[in-house]
């Protein structure tokens, strides 16, 4: 049968291209299913310096398409397609996409994670300009800088202590007056000498041409605007796990993503889960590719066991 | 004191060599020690298909200077010295090299795991003479040439395989009756024209005075020896985690990894594991390299807990 693969990946950024490019070199008949452009969220970094192996940097799309044309190579075949379901059946589990429904022996769920947006005036603009959702990423092109961090949570509260080895000060903008962050980080904030608070606080609009230059901030209790400069905005309001195909196939941990043991096998035989979407993911590129590698020579020893 | 680090890292492979790039990335002081060349065992493959992002393929030796050089570029301090203890101490963890003693406060063990040897005359003298651990590094020195490859697993049987590429024939001489190997590498294996197969037989000697002439071997169900006549001697009878300067401070599993959670935590907190060294690794250039992101953005969260 024509739709029918040993194994069909779903999403098509790294930890997806690296499970595409493992199992095809080890000859399964391999689908990868990717609605966009390959690479995922890397896609849009403009430049990548955390990427082992590229000393001077690299384009998170040309990064992305390397590993495209590496997993082609080896005959991955890819289908652009939006995926709607995915479903136990007969014979193995039924991939349902708007090209059609596809069979699949095994399947890899490397559907990754989208950071929530602010959804403010200036976000998508200047996106890669200085709006940024990860510190470990973006934080070392902001030397000595002003930068805010926007939210309350663990997340917030680490990257921004982690923004005080770059910058000149980290201000740190929340809507509540307290944090959510545990007590351990929040005395760590309070402690370090670079980091300033904006409390009951909302951002309105972020400002600048080219890149960011400062941010429109309302306090929510006196009602008043006002305007901080700073050349970076971190955002940390959570992120939202791509797990709409899966409906109710698996159990999801209380982020919404899929728990998989260190072998990225989910709950389900032949399903495994491998980057951004899983549990305890460390949401890096790098990691997302050993993910995918992972979950790739996991699904060979699936299919040899059937 | 000059000798103090926050985080240290064992090991120059492609988890080292990450985790270096990352905690270096991170503006931790961070240093790397490594008694030989970077690249770890990576550094042995003349030609590395499966590492993402080259789609053109790398040598071993080529990548793991890359990483090297990517990690330099953020700082990261390296040390050529051998590690023959690590221990708790007041303050952090004491590092005992060659080179002399170094302070960490996040200890990242990344020593990776080298290839068992027969142990038969005429081994360690032929080596590098035609006694080889690495096909895809040294094959193309056998082309039209008969050689023998030892073993019975994944490894022995895919780089078998890959022999065949060059050699006009691979003799797989493997002590048991049947494979350890995939049913797919079995299954190509016996289809593969250029392959032969000696069943329950060991090998008493590597015969040849300037280079590998032949093997001894013996049949250990009848007990009668021969001599085959070949020019090189592939060996792949598994790996030996270097976990010499570990000592009694961590327990090990089975095989002689180090256990850790998906943090790459082990059992003592500040000290974490990364690439072949631990157990359950895949044991590829990219997942090692994915376990030293993870291990360094574990590292980093535990200083800023401290």
């Amino acid at each position: 049968m024509g739709n029918t693969y040993e194994v069909i990946i779903v999403g098509g950024g790294p930890a997806g291209l690296t499970a595409g490019l493992y199992a095809s070199r080890a000859r399964l008949r391999t689908l990868l299913i990717e609605k966009g452009i390959f690479g995922g969220q890397i896609a849009n970094a403009a430049h990548v310096e955390n990427y082992p192996g590229f000393p001077d940097g690299i384009s998170g799309l040309e990064l992305g398409e390397l590993m495209h044309r590496q997993a082609k190579e080896y005959g991955l075949e890819t289908v652009a397609a939006e995926v709607y379901g995915i479903a136990l059946a007969m014979g193995g589990t039924v991939i349902e996409t708007t090209e059609g429904d596809y069979l699949a022996n095994a399947v890899i769920i490397a559907t990754g994670a989208e950071f929530n947006r602010l959804g403010v005036p200036g976000e998508e603009r200047l996106s890669g300009k200085g709006v940024s959702y990860c510190a470990t990423c973006d934080g070392p092109f902001f030397k000595d800088r002003v930068v805010a961090v926007v939210g309350g949570g663990d997340s917030a509260v680490e990257e921004g202590i982690l923004l005080t080895r770059f910058a000149s000060e980290v201000i740190l903008i929340h809507r509540r007056d307290q944090l959510r962050a545990s007590r351990l980080l929040q005395e760590r904030a309070f402690a370090n000498k670079k980091m300033a608070f904006l409390w009951d606080t909302v951002v309105e609009e972020i400002l600048g041409n080219e890149r960011v230059t400062g941010l429109r901030v309302r306090n929510v209790k006196t009602g008043s605007t006002s305007t901080i400069e700073a050349s970076a905005a971190f955002i940390y309001v959570g992120q939202r796990p791509n797990t709409d195909c899966i409906g109710k196939l698996l159990s999801l941990d209380e982020e919404g993503r899929i728990p998989t043991d260190g072998r990225m096998e989910t709950e389900i035989k032949g399903i495994f889960a491998a980057g951004d979407i899983r549990k305890n993911s460390s949401r890096q590129a790098i990691t997302a590719a050993g993910d995918g590698a992972t979950a790739a020579i996991s699904a060979e020893k699936f299919l040899i066991q059937q």
